[in-house]
């Protein structure tokens, strides 16, 4: 079978965490909307009725649809491997990446105050100091989270030497805030080695390798989650 | 077993969503920071190595603790059968769980558009822009979202006659908008009769209806995720 991954064409945003997984296992996906246009996903979607996603991404397989990251993830790591094939770690896995959730909606939030439907010019003042708390006080947060998580198994994977879907998402997690905040990454990312280490073991995997150098990974840009606005940043 | 649950003693809060499918299933826990404080909380959390809760709320059997309400929930209902019983509706509920968490935060951020770090008066301004917006854009869109979700099914609760964790926290969050923003709710509810009709049946719920009268249904409060501020509502 060949997933239907629907998500914006032109932003990695949250469809990048499902991309990664899915490039890293080797798993066959078609980019809908990167090969019909962001209509054809807003099409599907209004298509679809009753329990269906909220927002992209999704994959779909005719009616059936799963959304939400963490949990197309957890399902797509069950089919294809690429979890810990035991429960009570598979449970871990799913906490981990749950909570790499909340750290995107943060990262959305910095330069979205105010409302998500509203210009970032038009909320500029409110990001700045929104900002300058993400960078002070969440950053560390979750980072040093994500350190203690990567201590808990010898090497440089979470499970050890297996990769999971948590550390793809940690990869982009790293590559995002690296473009999102240059300066304030530089000053910290040496408190940090496991989780650079974890981003450098998965930027070595086959598959992400290749993905990385193919057109179909997509540059952050400044429409996406992770935007690179330099009066956001500080050492 | 008795579940122990950890969860801030003093606001329904995210740990809200937990106890209600608790009681409504009639599961045996502990709310241990209601019994042994906040600083007992804490201390557990430090307590914790390696892979642990990044935040409460959290469900605890000495070294395993499972975090994130919806990851609990789905966990929850596999073991005590509130969800479906079936892999492909399941996953359906579970994506209608993490939207719930989706705009749990988004309220959160209507108070704290800033940072969760500063007290509501230093982003009080803010407050009320953001709390605008969420109240024209994203009442509309989530409670529309689940009214539709809630037609898929004949009878009250999203899988018809029987409840799952989905109706318990679908509750929680029509008791908290209210609660919130009882002037917008008052105006729009009457879009909405699935979801009020599903709000209603789990408030008749046996469990639900004997918790809701109990002192271990803590009252909605202005530390908690839904809070009255009155300068945030508007019919």
């Amino acid at each position: 079978m060949t997933y239907d991954l629907w998500y914006w064409p032109t932003i990695p945003g949250r469809g990048e965490f499902v991309r990664l997984a899915l490039e890293a296992a080797g798993v066959a996906y078609r980019d809908r909307a990167r090969e019909d246009g962001a209509d054809a996903l807003i099409a599907d979607m209004e298509a679809r009725a009753g329990i269906r996603p909220f927002a992209p991404p999704y994959l779909a397989d005719g009616d059936f649809a799963i959304a939400q990251v963490a949990h197309i993830l957890a399902w797509l790591a069950d089919r294809h491997d690429f979890g810990a094939g035991e429960l009570d770690r598979d449970l871990e896995l799913i906490m981990l990446q749950l909570t790499v959730t909340d750290i995107v909606a943060e990262v959305h939030a910095v330069h979205h105050p105010i409302a998500g439907s509203l210009y970032y010019d038009d909320q500029k003042d409110e990001a700045r100091q929104a900002a300058a708390h993400f960078r002070d006080e969440r950053i560390p947060k979750f980072c040093a989270y994500f350190e203690d998580a990567l201590g808990a198994n010898e090497g440089a994977f979470v499970l050890g030497k297996k990769w999971s879907h948590v550390d793809t998402s940690l990869f982009q997690l790293v590559e995002g805030l690296r473009y999102m905040f240059p300066q304030r990454m530089k000053s910290v990312e040496s408190n940090y080695p496991k989780l650079i280490a974890c981003r450098d073991a998965v930027a070595g995997l086959e598959g992400v390798a290749a993905y990385s150098t193919s057109d179909r990974r997509i540059a952050f840009n400044a429409d996406g989650i992770f935007r690179h606005y330099p009066e956001l940043d500080g050492a």
